[in-house]
C-alpha cells in the first residue's frame, strides 16, 4: 500500500495520512497547485518548493497533449525532467477539458473526438490512449478518462453519462494493468466517481469505483455549479462507500472553507485553480478572511499583505504595493498574489493535518470556516 | 565627490569606477534594470538582488506619478519602502514619456501639459514640479526635465528643442538646490545633454550641461531611430566635453553590443527595457549570440537555456521548456527570460569592469561585440 493513515479524527471523518511516491512522500490532507501546461502560472519551480512548500503539483493531460505535445515530453524523459521539478506530479485525464474547453466534441464507441481550442486540429482521446499519453507524461499519479457531467442535468442524462464513465473505467484499467511505466518509477492510476447530484447514482458509481481496487479513488463532477450543501451531501454518500484505507481525491475543489468541510467528510486530496486564478485578479485568502486587494480601502495600507503569513511575500510586500501592481496589470502582482494564496492553501493543509493528529480538528475547523469566508 | 574612477583604460575611453549612494555603492560601468511602475516586469525584488545581482534599478516618474500617484509613494515613505528594495534607485524625469506616451501634450511657458494615457486626466509637468515629484518618490539619483527630440528632425527644430531643455535645466537646477531630500538620504540630480544628431548642437549642449556642475551627467535623445554609427559619433563628441571625473549616463541604450561600444567611448551608466521586453517576446541574449526561443529548432533542445550562464534559471530550465512557455503565453516564460536577460546584462557589466581593471578591455570587447550579434 502506498497510502498510510496515521490518525483518524474521532469527532469527524477527517484523517491524517501519507501517500508515498518515488518523488517524495505526500502528507495528507494535501492541496495540489494546478500546473496546467507544465507550469503553475506565475510561480517558479524553486518557489513552489521553497516558498509554497508544495510536495506535489498537478498537470493537465489535455493541455500538455496539445502543447508542447507528448513527443516533446517523451523526448525530455517525462514531465519532471521537462519542467525541472523533483516533487510529485498528478495528471488528470483530459476528460474535463475535452468537455469544457475544446471547440467541438463527439462521442464515438472509441472515445471522444475533439477539436483543439488552440489550432483547430482534430484529436481523439480514448480510455486506452489516455493511459498511454499519461505513461509518456510520466506523472506519479494518473487518472482514468471520464465524462464530467454538467449541472444541472436530469437523472437519465446523469445515469447515461455515468455508465459511459464506468465502461471507460474498465477499458482504462485494463490498459493500465497491461502497460508499464516508462521512466523507472511507478504510476498509480485513480478511477473517478461520477453520478452528478443524485445519491443513488453516486452510490452505484462509488461501488463500481471501489471494486476497481486501485491505489486511490477520485470524486469528480462536483463544484460545477451545484449548491455547496448538495456537494457536501454527495461527498458523504460517496465516502461512505469508498474504502477508508485508500486516499480520496476531490477534483477541482475549491475555496478554503470547501476544503476544510470536505476534509471533515473524509477527503484527502484537492486541487483547484482558485488560489492562482483568483490571485491574479486580486483576491487574497488569509487567516482572517478574504481580501479584494483592488478595493480603494487598501490604497494607503502599508501593512504587510498577510501579517500572520509565513511566506516572504506576506511580510515584505505591503497591501498598498500589491494593490498598485494588480491594478496596473503588472506581472509581479500576479506573481505575489499567486505565491501568497498557494502558500496559504498549503499552510491550511499543514495546519489541518496537525489538528487532526492532536485531536483538535473539529473545533479548529469550525472556527476557521467562519473566519475564512469573511470579506475584509 | 560621490563618484570615483578606479582605472581608465589605456586603449579606449573606458573607465571602471564606483558611484556611492546611501543605498549601496554602484560599481561602474553598470546596467540599471527598468522598473517602470515600481517593478521590473516579471521579477521579484528578492530575485533582482540575489539572482540578477543588480545594485540599482530605474523607475519612471511619469508612470509612478499617474499610478499609484505621488501621494501613495509619499505616504509609504518613498519608493524604496514602497516597493521593498534596499538597493539604489534612479528615476527619470518623465520628459521622455510625456512626449512619447501621453495622449496629447502642449508646451506652455510653464512646462508641458499632457493627458494621461491611462485615464485621460490632464496634468502639468514643469522643471520645478518634476524636482518636487522626484523628491517625494525619493530615488537616489533624479533627473532634470528635458524634451527628448525625435529623429529625424531638422537642425532648427533640434536647436529649438535643445534650447527649451537648457532653459528648463536652469529652472530645475535652481529648484533642486533650494530643496532638501525628504527621507534623510541625499539625492543626486543629473542634467541631460540633448542636441539630436548634430555635432555642433551636441557640443553646445554638453558645454551647458557640464557647467551645471552636478554629481553626474546624462546623454539623452539617442537610440531613437538614428543609425548606430551616428549615435557613437554623438557620444564621442559629448564625452569629449563632459567632465571625465563625473559619471556619464546614456539613457535608454541598448543592445549588449551598443553598451560595450559606449563603454569604450567613456559611458558609465545604462538603462534599457530591452532585456525584459525582448525577453517576454522570446529573445535571449547570451555569450554566444542571440536566441529566438520561439524558433522550431529549439523544440526538442533539452540543453540548459544558457550553459555558460551563472543564474539558476540558465542551468535548471531547458531551451525546449522555455520555448513551450513563451509560445503558450505562460507568465513563467516571461519570468525566466527576464531573469536570464537581466542577469546576462549585469554579468556583461561585471565582466567589462573586470577587463577594464586588468587592462584586457579592448581585445575582449572586440571579440564580444562580434559574438553578441550572432543569431543562433
Amino acid at each position: 500500500m502506498r497510502f498510510k493513515i496515521l490518525h483518524s479524527d474521532s469527532e469527524t471523518k477527517a484523517r491524517a495520512g501519507v501517500f508515498d511516491t518515488d518523488h517524495g512522500s505526500i502528507p495528507t490532507p494535501i492541496f495540489m497547485p494546478v500546473g496546467t501546461t507544465g507550469t503553475v502560472k506565475g510561480v517558479h519551480q524553486a518557489d513552489l518548493k521553497n516558498v509554497v512548500r508544495s510536495p506535489i503539483i498537478l498537470g493537465n493531460t489535455y493541455h500538455l497533449f496539445l502543447r508542447p505535445g507528448i513527443d516533446v515530453i517523451g523526448n525530455a524523459g517525462g514531465i519532471h525532467r521537462f519542467i525541472h521539478w523533483d516533487g510529485a506530479v498528478l495528471t488528470d485525464s483530459g476528460g474535463y477539458q475535452v468537455f469544457s474547453l475544446s471547440e467541438q466534441r463527439k462521442l464515438t464507441p472509441e472515445g471522444a473526438v475533439f477539436r483543439s481550442h488552440i489550432d483547430g486540429t482534430m484529436h481523439t482521446f480514448t480510455p486506452e490512449n489516455v493511459v498511454d499519453i499519461q505513461r509518456t507524461i510520466g506523472a506519479d499519479i494518473i487518472m482514468a478518462f471520464d465524462e464530467c457531467t454538467p449541472w444541472p442535468c436530469d437523472h437519465d442524462c446523469v445515469r447515461t453519462s455515468m455508465e459511459l464513465t464506468h465502461s471507460w473505467l474498465e477499458r482504462g484499467r485494463k490498459r493500465y494493468l497491461e502497460t508499464e511505466p516508462l521512466y523507472g518509477y511507478p504510476q498509480s492510476w485513480f478511477p473517478i466517481v461520477q453520478g452528478g447530484t443524485y445519491a443513488d447514482l453516486r452510490r452505484q458509481s462509488a461501488t463500481k469505483i471501489a471494486e476497481a481496487d486501485m491505489d486511490g479513488n477520485a470524486i469528480g463532477g462536483l463544484s460545477v455549479g451545484e449548491p455547496e450543501e448538495l456537494m457536501y451531501e454527495m461527498i458523504e454518500v460517496v465516502n461512505g462507500i469508498l474504502p477508508a484505507e485508500k486516499p480520496r481525491y476531490l477534483m477541482g475543489v475549491g475555496t478554503p472553507a470547501n476544503i476544510l468541510e470536505s476534509i471533515s467528510r473524509g477527503v484527502d486530496m484537492f486541487d483547484c485553480v482558485m488560489p492562482t486564478r483568483n490571485g491574479r485578479n486580486g483576491q487574497l485568502f488569509t487567516r482572517e478572511g478574504i481580501i479584494n486587494i483592488k478595493n480603494e480601502k487598501w490604497k494607503n495600507d502599508f501593512s504587510p499583505i498577510d501579517p500572520e503569513g509565513d511566506s516572504y511575500v506576506d511580510q515584505q510586500y505591503s497591501k498598498a504595493y500589491l494593490r498598485h501592481l494588480i491594478i496596473s496589470g503588472e506581472l509581479l502582482g500576479a506573481q505575489i498574489a499567486s505565491l501568497h494564496n498557494l502558500r496559504f492553501y498549503l499552510w491550511l493543509m499543514e495546519e489541518a493535518r496537525g489538528r487532526i493528529l492532536n485531536g483538535e480538528f473539529a473545533s479548529w475547523m469550525k472556527e476557521m470556516v467562519s473566519k475564512l469566508s469573511i470579506r475584509l
